[in-house]
């Protein structure tokens, strides 16, 4: 039925826009022997704002569009999709003759955040619905009880980072602002909670001051994902040279390549436009059925 | 005659254009305390062809410029200013009335190349006028005689990443053919020679492969100067938020402030310009006589 070999296929990625290119940067750089392709759920963003129903039906439509394509492994490089959904698309996607494993944004990063604290004092700037799906504050509690977590929602600052290029005053203060409880709470290590955050990251960095250890999601989660292709013996067949990487964006292609390449950090190539909507997966079709 | 305590004075950092402003971010994240002014010798870009003669001219123009603004310590961000006129600079600042430290970008990094290397095979990628000055090759046989020292001229490299963003194709090959040699080498640290290449390390990075260590010039020189702040007692006296960073520039202000946010990554504020070359310093004039 698939015409490569299982580890031949690429790794599936996706998030409702441009953020998860920072997870796909991450990836990229740490696994170049691997091919990816990222679907941008643009027609339908923000997340933030969606129910955990409405969350959980475009993440089943976007993983059978991304299973059609034979991905051997998915990502979900968008935390409220993640919050929302990572149980079932796990429970799904497990149950399709390919058998793929699902990894989320969340646990990586909360684990590495236990990992990398000396005080026991962690930070989260996050999304508003992200800090409310409690999703971080469950996997820190999962990884150790007794360190404690200071949640910042910041609002705004997804709209800010994209809007602001190149960076003015307006983003500093805005950053400056969210540092202030983290600062206050004395944390010593702080988790970014979304995937745009990482486009601040140096003035966060210098507003939290040295000592402070800024953790992303794709570092860790890239760490993750090499493990399942190790220990399912998925790994890329290919020794020398890097793999390719593609993109699908269900809204307009032309906006989200201009922004995009500013979170891929590398050139984008060509973006298709795709429609996701139309799946028979969410009322339980043959794909995933 | 100095108004403030030495030790708040600001820092001095310069470069011929935009390069070292990767030099300056890492200064700004790794020492938010201190007050920096960054001076940018624009109307006489680029540094790469010039004469040592004329390098060391430049330079003490520049220093005697910097020193006028009671800077507490010199940081060249320029690798063809710091081969060329380093320890020129270090004679005649120590010779004022404040006895100014003089700090280079190319010791740092060659002295954590060697301390990075498990194989003792290094690359250095950097412009052709730094690779021909041999001060990588002198900096790391100093460190370690017996590591092995691949050098690969980038001729075109510097141009291409300054008019390039978003980044094309051509940026990708044009790295590439610049990492063949490293990865035929099988070194496993390579050292970014040029202050502009860190703007192309993710790409870099996926090329020579997760297993290579790229070093950039910006954060072991940034930690060089923090222990000279803190063996001369000479560390700002702020204990709460960032010190301020200006910019000065002998050519048009306009193109540097465009081009500069790329390199900084955060917000440039105001660019003053400023004419250098009338000093009397390199004549011997009185204040660095």
């Amino acid at each position: 039925m698939v015409a490569s070999t299982h580890r031949d296929r690429p790794i599936g990625v996706f998030d409702s826009g441009v953020g998860g290119l920072t997870v796909l940067h991450e990836l990229l750089v740490q696994l170049p022997q691997e091919d990816f392709v990222y679907l941008a759920d643009t027609a339908r963003f923000p997340y933030g704002e969606r129910s955990q129903a409405e969350l959980q039906e475009f993440s089943l439509q976007i993983a059978e569009e991304l299973i059609r394509r034979q991905v051997k492994l998915l990502v979900v490089a968008c935390n409220s999709a993640t919050a929302a959904a990572l149980p079932l698309l796990q429970e799904r996607m497990m149950r399709t003759t390919l058998g793929v494993d699902v990894i989320g944004v969340v646990r990586p990063g909360a684990v590495h955040a236990v990992a990398a604290t000396r005080t026991g004092r962690v930070g989260l700037l996050a999304t508003t619905a992200t800090v409310e799906s409690g999703a971080y504050a469950e996997a820190i509690a999962a990884a150790d009880p007794h360190v404690d977590l200071v949640q910042v929602p910041c609002p705004d600052l997804t709209e800010i980072i994209e809007g602001g290029f190149p960076f003015d005053q307006r983003v500093v203060d805005t950053v400056r602002r969210y540092c202030a409880p983290l600062r206050e709470a004395r944390v010593d290590t702080v988790v970014l909670g979304c995937t745009h955050y990482p486009l601040v990251r140096p003035m966060l960095q210098r507003m939290l001051g040295p000592g402070v250890t800024i953790i992303s999601s794709g570092a860790p989660l890239a760490r993750q994902v090499e493990h399942v292709l190790g220990s399912r013996s998925l790994q890329a067949g290919r020794t020398e040279g890097e793999g390719t990487y593609s993109f699908l964006c269900t809204g307009d292609p032309e906006p989200f390549r201009t922004m995009g390449t500013r979170f891929l950090q590398m050139p984008l190539g060509e973006v298709a436009q795709v429609d996701v909507a139309g799946g028979a997966l969410a009322g339980g079709g043959p794909a995933l059925a």
